[in-house]
């Protein structure tokens, strides 16, 4: 296969990013079957058609974030039904590049398709690091919401340094907040200091004092019962790790510490982006795989 | 009077923000009197008590932004009861310096207040550029909120370079948007230029083409039939013009046009820099007027 | 005259920044005749000639920042002849819209020229605020090279709130500095605080401590025998106001202190930018005048 | 040995970086020995004295950046002395630790040392990662110098997103300059994008158009003739590779493109940074060894 025998993108379920996904490949001149959004009536310009049709008539399929639900159905919230791809729907991709997320999950499902050409673009790095942006412009955006005071004069504190530790101090500084950051790896408290914020070691993260807010990227309990009893009760916590999450939200209410948790932040906030970043990063795996 | 004889402040009425103002000017080992928050319980160590009793035992007294409902009542939304000032509630406040805003229309409600110390804080023009803050921050919030992709990336018009749009442009820049201010006088045009902006004269401005947001903050009609009908039909407007506003809102819609209205931001986004900036202006009142 | 019987600019004296000049004007596709530039042999597809032929073959004048010297002859550095104005030359020159600077100091010189279309470009208010950006960088510039440390991370004063004032206090912060404005106008110290600045009255700048690097915008002697005697003696102060300037040098030097008076600072460190902002404003006046 | 064993420090040879590393040091309540400045008469209130003496009247030793010349003599340059170390000093030095530069260079002139404890600050990851921030600034203070208009509105390339690439970048970007980073690697070109830059990837760097300003941070030759054949004659190529460099000066010069080398930048431009850079690694050994 070649580059250049994809003409035809088949996007099959997916939420609005799914859609964004598709105007944006759509932009490319390529052509673009949604598989899977019969609630829609219709969608600018492009072709609505059932999941079938989507995948038979296309030459690579493209599976969203997350590729399917626990019972193995396709996830089709823009759909009222329930979808499962059938022995002759698996035949034909089966001859087809497929990108998709979650590759293990998928392939539980439906075995058979591990005998074809699976990527998993969720699983890039390159990819986690595009949907950084995103979600820094999404944990700012809660915390202009739940914050009672502005960002611009606020004293923030960053748990983290990889990589939504980096983009969302980049931007708290330039919107004018006073921001610590927390890292453990002496190479990354070097960097924190060199971009001019203000350095503390994760390992000796004790107390929590005269922040106004706490953003949490580190995906580990970093705000145990301990250390929320050493944080002050007026600081809002932003949890951004992935779940079970960084912070202990029981210990937290009983406190008075307001916190919350904040997930699948490109998806909520930024569809449009996120659906950008799946083409960038779908386009990037076809440039290297197929030259 | 002297600056030392003031020691209690009344805080008669308001909402989130006068709490934060009484807050700050607590913290500034000031007393501070709640009158016309019964609603609540308690808040922290101020003391609450009915507007009666916070007139007449404070030095000076402080009404909220509103100052009073068209009824004449005040501003009281902390409160079940609608309250009215009486003839010896006006007698005591003679005696006291007034800080309040709209003063007009708090004279026609009580005119027999004219012969006091009434100050205006709402219609200083210091008061009015630190608002500038909380309101492009807010209106930041508000495009993060309702536009689908990042901020970061997109192409933002800021109609006008007054308070608000200086501060709005230069945060959006920073933000990582590319940046397109209009303006009209000759000298704020060459500050947009200076400053690193696209400039455009708003006297030239006939169509509003690929832009992702644009921002209006002239307290005109910007965005009439006309201009609407060259603006393209994806393009978020924020119209953060007061009331009558700068957006033909009906027409927006007519077009499929998403244009949202932004009004009141410091007080409904950063309540609590709100009150803080109401501290600072009070103060600033009394170290020029009282020596 | 129409904007369009303008074809041919000649461009009289004046140092690299009328170069640039020159360049930026012919990019936008009209014809130049550089006179006064024997030193040079040649400069790039530009017309050198003789200051005669220059002002006898276009449609239009400009002469340089500063205009001429003080004997009345053209300011020439880059030609080894003292060239004056002699009446052909004149009676050529009133026929013709002249842009130039100082004009009060050129017309005492050829006082015959009053009768002529001449605009001043120099005195206005764009060309001043363009100017502020280069002026700013050079600032910056001076800093860099004079501090022995980073500006990252340094404590810097600006000391008004004017055109330079504003955006240089934009840029240190930018590079990370932690920026104190000092400012007279209530409304002025507004903004200060609404972007974010530390603010201080100037009015009561009595000592400058712990600042690294002082800068001074404001065209009064500010830094005089008294605050200098309560300035850190390891502060370096970087005088940009226009002769006799802010600082008093003398004095500076008695105490140890090292203070550096940089001017002109877009000539010299952006002859390319200011020569583009002598274009920008010489056809907005054409625009303005010539509909 | 344990950290509070250190309490003084014998600084010997060095610039102007290791003046501000004593006074630093100093500050912290250390005392220090500065040994080999004989050409200075006095330095604020520390202490300077020969060789010798700081050798033996120490705790702990500094030697500076480079350590040694090639002869083997110290690295000396306010001292008017060319001076080895002898038997005697070795014996003393071999009780102390060592904190140095150049560690092989450094035990091959003197072997014996091997069996001390000797640490080299130079080679740390953190050391290399502080010192990107003076660097950066110096890179901008050379492009500020050498280039002929404002560094807010030009184009600039960054070669390279490494420990100085991603600090420069960053910084241009506030000043107001349109950039473009290329990388290598997939994830650094990710983070080129979500940062906000334009990406390129090295390997096609083919050409360089278009470009104001070009600073090279990766340390292989990237101009070379065919880049150099392929680059505007106007864009100004600042190299900050180390030796051998980046750039093919001969071609460049032939070609009459402008490029220029910019080396050792923190000490050059900022030895107080450089000196404070020097301290903390210092001390964070110190922290890691002597617990």
């Amino acid at each position: 296969m070649k580059k250049s025998d994809i003409r035809t993108f088949g996007i099959i379920g997916g939420d609005k990013r799914q859609l964004f996904l598709a105007k944006s490949i759509s932009d490319s001149c390529y052509d673009v079957l949604l598989g899977g959004f019969d609630r829609l009536e219709s969608h600018g310009s492009l072709s609505l058609c059932n999941v079938k049709k989507a995948i038979s008539e296309s030459d690579a399929l493209i599976f969203p974030l997350p590729s399917i639900r626990t019972d193995g159905s396709l996830n089709t919230p823009f759909s009222n039904e329930n979808i499962l791809l059938d022995g002759d729907d698996i035949e034909i991709i089966l001859k087809k590049p497929v990108f998709t997320t979650m590759k293990s999950r998928f392939l539980k499902a439906y075995p058979r398709l591990s005998d074809g050409e699976i990527f998993d673009y969720g699983a890039r790095d390159d990819f986690a690091i595009l949907n950084a942006l995103p979600t820094a412009e999404g944990a700012i955006e809660c915390a202009m919401r739940e914050y009672e005071g502005t960002i611009s004069g606020s004293k923030c504190l960053v748990a983290g340094f990889g990589r939504i530790g980096k983009i969302l101090a980049h931007k708290l500084v330039l919107l004018g907040a006073n921001v610590t950051v927390s890292a453990r790896k002496p190479s990354d408290l070097a960097y924190v200091k060199a971009l001019g914020y203000n350095a503390l070691n994760t390992e000796n993260l004790r107390t929590v004092k005269r922040f106004d807010i706490a953003f949490n990227t580190i995906p580990k309990l970093i705000f145990d019962r301990e250390l929320l009893m050493n944080t002050d009760t007026n600081t809002l916590i932003i949890d951004l790790a992935s779940l079970p999450g960084g912070v202990d939200f029981d210990t937290a209410e009983k406190l008075g510490i307001y916190a919350v948790r904040a997930l699948s932040l490109p998806g909520k906030c930024a569809p449009k982006t996120a659906g950008e970043i799946i083409k960038t990063t779908v386009f990037d795996i076809i440039k290297e795989v197929y030259r």
